[in-house]
């Protein structure tokens, strides 16, 4: 029912660290080996970083040069005819693209910019918008969901949740008639790890330091540790999912930088696992959300998931509750969301 | 996005067990219930069955009274000006309608039909096709999509495969860029609830009949047992998913039949399951599949499935391996795949 689009998809990237080095990659340097991205065929016009330098160019960036720049220097080549100083917004603003992918650092103090102010400028110019970046869905979602329709485009944001594992792209077809009343789950998976590790007896501190070894904690590792990043995602899903209007800030939230190795072992005992739950549900007409460190039986929906894994419930009016677990994600996940979404973009 | 049509969506029924009631108790007595139904204006022009008499209205059968009849004296009244002698094949090619229903009993040994014979006249006509039969997609899935495709309808069966819990849309809409390389589940209830009963020192004999008094067994288990259930959700899974075409006797299949209940226990003393496990792969160019009983560990991605519940593994070139839990199903999920089928159709 796909069909090829004849004339490429004009891509302006904003933001181009791990996710963004990687989406290229599949989709410039891997390609052959993945049949089915037969039909996303994307030129990437502009690649503005704030410490990498910004590229642009009309007929298409070199990709593979910009990648083994990064790789090579850790930035842009300055000797690229392509090299330009360019801020993000005048990007957004200026540049002849169709769909804008929005990268750049989640920030929730302050209230998610520059991302949402890059996302509502680019609906605003009647262009698609794909992002990895919570803020925007978790600070504004229905502004520019609604901003969106009215301009016949589409704002998608697969990657918040679960990585590349389908949430949004999944309620938006097979949960058409449902009304949701309930998500929970463990969807942080630097607290995860770093949970599973203190139950083996290792400190909080080096699990931690595993994890950044391990590439998926960062190098500030408090934002995972103080339950925001769970906070942002619960607000995506509770906006996205059951009609809330929230921000992270609503979130009643808890992290983990309590916990002691005692604490993890002492549920291990008792045949239960600390887990940090997050969970938004519709009670009396408002929805709630809380982050909240949880003793988790062996037999609960939300148990089977350990080390980086993720995992989400979903309760509605018409199924039964059902649970969709990402079992051992990379980086590859994060940058499939943002193909996937780029895919919905192309194939109408 | 999604715009409720203006006129309804003109729907025929043939079969109307246990699914199809649920389908039309949803839709036409607990509606109000339920406020994202508002998406599908359906009009029931006729239903047709086997043992329960047949009703046709151009203007819209009476649903709530036709539920009632089967309720109160298990077929349709004949007081009803609606009621006609007609069969399946004869309403299909006959009456005006958008979207065919297909609810007839699943026959392996038919080959499918009489389902892939109404399934095929219905879109030779350009008529939309939604079916929880799996006989369709496991004999003929590419003929049938070709034909659909051709047609400019769909042909839709997600309640084939654990029941309305998105698989199917999943793909769709999640896995656009995917190149799926294995799937793999628990899928058939019964068998699983009556592995669950062994392992707690029930008789197989003993347990498929609690399984029939709840409900999710047939009359005749010896389809479900001999792992032809199984059989023919594989198959599915595989053309659909990964592009085979193969029907369920290509399955290297197994039941439960042979096993015992100190089968079952000693299992659990190793810390293990029994499962009928199945699963499709590629390998070098082509589509296997297998339904065979294994013991699980705890850890196994496939473990957490207990009693009626039904669990699938999704491994692809470009997302780690996810899994989708169905917990706990009633006969609303099955009505429910159907339901998300029609919005489908309905809402493009």
């Amino acid at each position: 029912m796909e069909e090829q689009s004849s004339s490429p998809m004009r891509a302006l990237f904003i933001g181009f660290g791990n996710v963004g080095q990687k989406v290229a990659e599949v989709l410039f340097v891997e390609r052959e080996k993945h049949p089915r991205l037969v039909n996303l065929n994307l030129s990437i016009i502009g690649i503005v970083t704030k410490s990498r330098g910004s590229l642009v160019n009309n007929a298409g960036v070199n990709v593979v040069r910009a990648l083994k720049d990064i790789q090579d220097i850790g930035r842009f080549s300055s000797l690229g005819f392509e090299l330009v100083n360019i801020s993000g917004l005048d990007a957004i603003r200026q540049l002849d693209y169709d769909v804008l992918i929005e990268l750049s650092t989640l920030s929730i103090q302050q209230r998610g910019e520059p991302a949402l102010s890059h996302v509502r400028e680019a609906l605003k110019r009647g262009k698609h918008v794909v992002t990895a970046n919570k803020a925007p869905a978790a600070f504004a979602y229905h502004e520019l969901q609604s901003l969106a329709r009215e301009k016949g485009v589409r704002f998608l944001h697969e990657s918040t949740v679960l990585d590349g594992t389908p949430v949004f792209s999944l309620a938006r077809e097979g949960l058409k008639g449902c009304t949701i009343s309930s998500v929970s789950g463990v969807l942080n998976s630097t607290t995860n790890f770093v949970l599973s590790r203190m139950e083996q007896g290792e400190s909080l501190e080096s699990a931690v330091k595993t994890a950044q070894r391990e590439g998926f904690a960062e190098a500030d590792p408090r934002h995972d540790l103080e339950g925001w990043d769970a906070a942002a995602k619960i607000t995506v899903l509770a906006n996205a999912l059951l009609g809330a209007s929230m921000t992270p800030f609503d979130v009643d939230r808890q992290g983990i930088t309590h916990v002691k190795v005692e604490d993890a072992q002492r549920a291990v005992k008792a045949g239960k696992h600390l887990k940090l739950i997050c969970k938004a549900w519709s009670e009396g007409g408002t929805v709630r959300a809380r982050v909240s460190l949880q003793e988790v039986e062996h037999g609960h929906p939300l148990a089977p998931i350990h080390e980086s894994g993720s995992i989400l419930m979903i309760e509605s009016d018409l199924l039964a509750p059902f649970v969709i677990t990402e079992t051992d994600p990379t980086l590859c996940d994060t940058a499939y969301g943002v193909i996937n979404d780029l895919l919905s973009v192309a194939c109408k």
